[in-house]
């Protein structure tokens, strides 16, 4: 259906994520009949730019998702959970970016260049999978399909614009205060919603989201869970510790991979250089490895410091860096949202 | 010998560790008969306060260690390669905190909760190890001695003060000219040295050191062989992935440990805690779990997040945090100095 046309709605269009939804949708030129972006009460009535006309935002109630094609959510896991439904009820096909669905029977949960053909098995619902999850198994899919894989230890450097607007808002006003000697504004960071704030500025926290089960975070078992449903194996293993680091933009991971198989060095490189949406950049003595500083405002996943593991002949660390608001999320659903109007 | 005083002398007295030995020989009341503070000929002559006297700071000259019982070196390499043998020849036992002699046949590695036994074999000279070496090894010794260790992978999280006065002072302009929008100076880190300088504030940079080998930098290379001599143990595997983070003071630590035996976490828990110079912090569900920002100031290596494998189960996650210029630096090289005169 080469020249049909889509009415999309952006489901949280004033959030972090929702603003690079609405970039991507203009600069891929997605084939927009009407675009609906919705939003709470509290922004509803607001305008925005939207190539090149101004755009009322509606708040987002059930009626709101009439005549929508395809839904994009991305408002946290309470409105996806209140609307999703709705919103497939009507017609729609949703995309959600939220935690409310992911590891649901048939909802298929999606990197297109990984499980692209996961997509054809939905109900209504896809799911995006978690930012700190789809740039590693994007990095670990060229493997995964060559060697197998084991066993995975990866530890992760996110940056606070996974926890939204407000959360980078604070380590702004929060390093202004410090490098003033002011006292410091603590009330979002680590987890909004928990009773506990620490500074973030000029710090590192160990704690991304709230504490799950076995001394693990919920972000710790996301990546767990996640990465074992789109690789649709559950003999993988892996462990993750997920640490906030105080970068605005782009999580870093060092990940340890055991391969099934041994493997040469020089193959690795080739096949992760080879996989469509990984730009490799690894030459440490030419001081040329991914930063999430260079990383932020693309949507490819950058990967480096590939080494053999100094004990194990089947292990290998990487260190894969990517934007969270864009691979890791908003970049995702809209390839998610082509992958589907592609297959129809 | 209860009552013996000894003559201290501190080389890099005016650096960034210099200035915590100095309080320590202070705070610990260290019996000094006379402190000799030396540096490079561009500080000679300034003065410092120590133990409410004014005292005048030498140039670090062969003839300056005349007369010395202990000299404290901090002041980069390329000055211990010079002078350590000097003070040595002069009658000093040295005490070095740089990376000159640690790998020597004949210079004990130490960190005194770990192998104080090793300094009796000294010849003059004993290596205080690195800072991100010093408190891993610290963590893993009670679970080294109870269950052995098969293989450690690391990734850290390195605060700028590990670079000197000059990287911290470098972290606060580039933070300051991020905010007010102006050029960002880039002069020192992640390497002085070496020819590419990146933006620290709000990035991270997986690069602490010179390239080494294997694609490993020195750093890493540092923690791997640091570590299998301080526990005398060739067999002993261990991956590093050193990465710099903005944080002024404080080193954090993603450790992952594979003993030789199954264990019981309610005991790890307990070895941990029991040990000397350890303060256990680790109850993810009341948000409790070491940072720098606390650690900072502090001379203990403090670990939470202590948590099974989820694949291993002989694996063991944990959370490490230390002042990376006292226990990492200065607090271990006087701890040396006490139990070398405790010795005598």
């Amino acid at each position: 259906m080469a020249n049909k046309k889509y009415v999309v709605a952006v489901v949280g269009a004033t959030g972090a994520v929702g603003q690079q939804m609405l970039k991507l949708l203009e600069a891929r030129q997605f084939p927009i009949e009407e675009l609906r972006p919705l939003s709470s009460a509290r922004s509803a009535g607001k305008t925005i730019q939207f190539q090149g006309k101004e755009v009322t935002i509606q708040e987002a109630t059930p009626d709101a998702f009439t005549g929508v094609d395809i839904a994009l959510f991305s408002a946290g896991g309470s409105v996806s959970k209140r609307l999703a439904k709705e919103a497939v009820e009507r017609g729609a096909v949703v995309i959600d970016n939220t935690n409310a669905f992911r590891m649901s029977e048939g909802v298929p949960l999606v990197v297109p260049e990984v499980n692209k053909e996961a997509i054809a098995t939905h109900q209504g619902i896809i799911s995006n999978p978690n930012c700190s999850t789809i740039q590693m198994v994007l990095a670990l899919k060229p493997l995964y399909h060559r060697y197998g894989i084991e066993r995975v230890i990866v530890s992760t450097y996110q940056a606070v614009s996974g926890a939204g607007w407000r959360a980078q808002d604070e380590l702004k006003r929060q390093t202004e205060a410090v490098l003033q000697g002011k006292e410091v504004p603590k009330e979002v960071l680590p987890v909004g919603s928990l009773d506990r704030h620490y500074q973030m500025a000029f710090n590192v926290i160990p704690q991304v989201d709230v504490a799950d089960q076995d001394g693990y975070t919920l972000e710790e078992m996301k990546m767990v869970r996640e990465t074992k449903k789109i690789f649709n194996d559950d003999q993988l293993g892996i462990t993750a510790t997920c640490v906030r680091v105080p970068v605005m933009r782009g999580h870093s991971e060092s990940i340890y991979v055991e391969l099934k198989e041994e493997y040469r060095l020089d193959e690795v490189k080739t096949l992760l250089a080879q996989q469509e949406g990984i730009v490799v950049q690894d030459a440490i003595e030419e001081q040329l490895y991914p930063m999430p500083l260079q990383a932020a405002d693309h949507s490819e996943v950058f990967i480096g410091r590939i080494r053999p593991d100094l004990h194990h002949p089947r292990g290998l660390n990487l260190w894969v860096v990517s934007d969270n608001l864009l691979k890791g999320a908003a970049t995702n659903s809209i390839q998610i949202a082509e992958a589907l109007i592609e297959s129809e």
